[in-house]
């Protein structure tokens, strides 16, 4: 779809205010498109058209637009279109609506709705940020073990507009607990008079409310479940979260990683929208940070400032052999935070990988410093074409080391592999090759000093 | 579940050869949890456990293990073993099988196949690698939109066995072309007496056979499907998309593109199960080429070592300077890199891209300057302070220039942005950052030397 050309036909209809015109031209289109379109629209524009959408479809709408973009919308209208708005939207994007707005704005939301929906959004937003209780859905449909598939299906009927997705069909006993979920293939094919308890299997995939969203995509990745139920620490199915709110958290998750292994704070914001402010803040921590461990590096060559003196071709070579070491310990620490996230390697596997990126960084090394052997010999001597060979064999090893063990290390502590950014373990990597360069060429040219 | 606990369970029941009681502990568990077991049992051992399966259970298994690992079990099974196997893998995981395999292997199992099953794959065989017709399954249900829902459900019914989702529904014209895809919801509330054409609506997300499966994964998020069908150049339907396999590819994607801006070329591989010789050779390129590029760094350096010899000091800050912008640019690039694979920047985007970067970059290099010009007045001087703080800002401007416009540069190119990698991108703006600095040194230096 063209939007850039929808929005130049919308233009003269907006301008001489034929609402109905506008209207349906974009009625049909799917909602995705028309956040779109709302976005490429003027400020002014965007609650005109959002208001002459259909209810339903203007909170479906809604649903597709970004926290910032929907708080926008919020403040062109009344309490009582926010309420019919808010009350429209199914509890998962009511959720995460709310957990996205200033808690002003929630508080002043969550009173516009009607009681019940007012606890259900409460006990939602009661699960910790990042956790499966913020992503799942109260809207399932449940059936009893004892019920046959025709009951079942009449069941199902009936609850159609309640739920969010029949994809899969939960079985529960009395109590709630979770038994079995069972894909609506199975109630399709079965004998309209076989058991609902005769469909079951043993195994049933489930996830804790309170467990880290990031464990639910690997779940769901893993079985390829087209459902995922959620249940409290009774095992009670309290909500079930859907594949499509599982593939947008995998894509978000994806970039954060991303942006914290460029040295980027986590910006959980569209880069087209942010502010500059925003951008600055995020950047600037790091950015700061690794100057003051790049310091070290300059205290490091205060400390030679005789040897370069005696031989100042050294400084030549000084970039060159600190950013390979930088630039090796970037390719590993890159494949193992992407290993570790996408649960490709564990954390029991270190020594394992320990030993193949050493044999790995030796090969490595052994390359490099041929290649860089010649040009030493051209440009110092063959005095320093082995400093310089030497030297870079010794941090394409130790870059490598610090990018491998770096990540696990910050996984053993609980904390996210993905700290360890490029521009970090470049920063490291240098000051371990600032320190070897120079231990190396003072050895290697002891006489010449 | 704790495979390792499994597997020691396993172990005295292989040594006592008490194959059935290996079975009957094995057989419940998930075809992805088998398949995480064989992976941890001894290579003897695997072959022994993948033949106890029954065997559409063993085709599931051996669909969930990697290229090489299912080439291993192969190589352990007669003609008539192979031939039932892969007769009992869907169409998609067929072909995921046969791309992977070396060509003769593929020829081989090929023409193990009953003629339908070998035209077929040879069919999904013929479309190029990554795309979406490498991907798609042809077993899919479609309905007429002449026949009543009643009618469907009985078809969807009897077709049950052949297609590998019923979640969405094709409706088809006499000639095979796709007119729309419901969801199978649709068909189970709708009363038995309703036509089909009465359910359809006049929207309709369907691809190319041709197209990049990137494109795939951008629809199915973007419209939450449950289904992609995928049509040849007369839009007649040949296929279908499911979820999971888009779950697979999105995950696939963001792993590439991981490996790229780590400086490592694609893996294409579990960083568990890769030799060392293929990591060696994905990633010794990228490392050498850089050398390659930092030699210049080394050349511009070498043309000012009078400036060096007269201020030895200035070698001091030389690593701070370039560093910084190295980090500055690859925060840029990995935020841009990001930002365009995802669909949240567009190319046409970058000029108010360029506009925001200058700004942040500009506050960012202030901040950084600042920091630096104490430590420069402490350690040389007012002079040096001065030539360190305009070096920073200018290095920060410069590296978040190079960071953010060689990505939009390189898909202007048609190439990938992630080729913009982040030691590709420090390696230059360490160039950058060295010129610039000596530039400056020597312009406020000039009477010192």
């Amino acid at each position: 779809m063209d939007y850039e050309e929808i929005v130049e036909q919308l233009r003269p209809l907006f301008e001489g205010r034929r609402w109905k015109e506008v209207r349906e031209k974009v009625e049909d289109f799917p909602a995705q498109d028309i956040a779109e379109l709302i976005l490429r629209l003027d400020k002014s524009q965007r609650i005109f058209l959002f208001k002459l959408l259909p209810r339903p479809r203007a909170a479906e709408v809604f649903s597709y637009l970004s926290a910032e973009n929907q708080d926008g919308l919020l403040q062109d209208m009344t309490d009582h279109e926010t309420r019919e708005l808010v009350a429209g939207l199914t509890p998962d994007d009511r959720t995460a609506l709310f957990q996205e707005l200033p808690a002003e704005a929630t508080q002043r939301l969550l009173e516009l709705l009607p009681p019940g929906a007012q606890r259900e959004a409460r006990a939602l937003l009661g699960y910790p940020a990042e956790s499966v209780g913020r992503l799942m859905t109260p809207d399932y449909i449940a059936v009893r073990p004892d019920w046959t598939v025709s009951r079942s299906l009449q069941h199902i009927r009936s609850q159609r507009e309640k739920a969010e997705t029949i994809n899969v069909i939960y079985v529960t006993d009395h109590d709630g607990k979770l038994l079995d979920a069972l894909t609506i293939r199975r109630f399709i094919v079965a004998d309209p008079d076989t058991q609902v308890g005769d469909l079951m299997d043993t195994h049933v995939t489930k996830i804790s409310a309170f467990e880290d969203r990031e464990k639910a995509v690997e779940l769901v990745q893993r079985y390829d479940l087209t459902g995922l139920p959620v249940v409290d620490t009774e095992g009670v199915l309290i909500g079930t979260v859907t594949p499509d709110d599982i593939m947008d958290v995998a894509e978000a998750e994806a970039t954060e990683d991303f942006q914290k292994v460029g040295g980027v704070g986590v910006l959980n914001f569209s880069l087209r929208d942010a502010r500059i402010s925003l951008l600055y803040k995020r950047r600037v921590g790091w950015l700061v940070l690794l100057v003051f461990i790049n310091m070290f590096g300059g205290a490091i060559i205060a400390s030679y400032e005789a040897t370069i003196e005696a031989v100042v071709v050294l400084v030549t070579f000084l970039p060159l052999v600190v950013d390979t070491g930088g630039n090796a310990g970037t390719q590993s620490a890159t494949l193992m935070v992407r290993a570790l996230a996408t649960g490709d390697v564990k954390t029991r596997d270190w020594l394992s990988l320990w030993g193949k990126e050493a044999l790995v960084s030796v090969a490595l090394g052994v390359t490099v410093a041929a290649a860089v052997w010649l040009l030493g010999l051209y440009r110092g001597g063959i005095e320093i074409a082995w400093v310089v060979a030497l030297a870079m064999m010794a941090v394409v090893f130790v870059g490598s080391m610090i990018g491998m063990l770096l990540p696990f290390g910050l996984t053993r502590l609980r904390l996210d592999p993905a700290t360890a950014s490029a521009p970090l373990i470049t920063s490291i990597a240098d000051i371990a090759g600032i320190l070897i360069y120079f231990v190396i060429a003072t050895s290697l040219l002891g006489h010449m000093l």
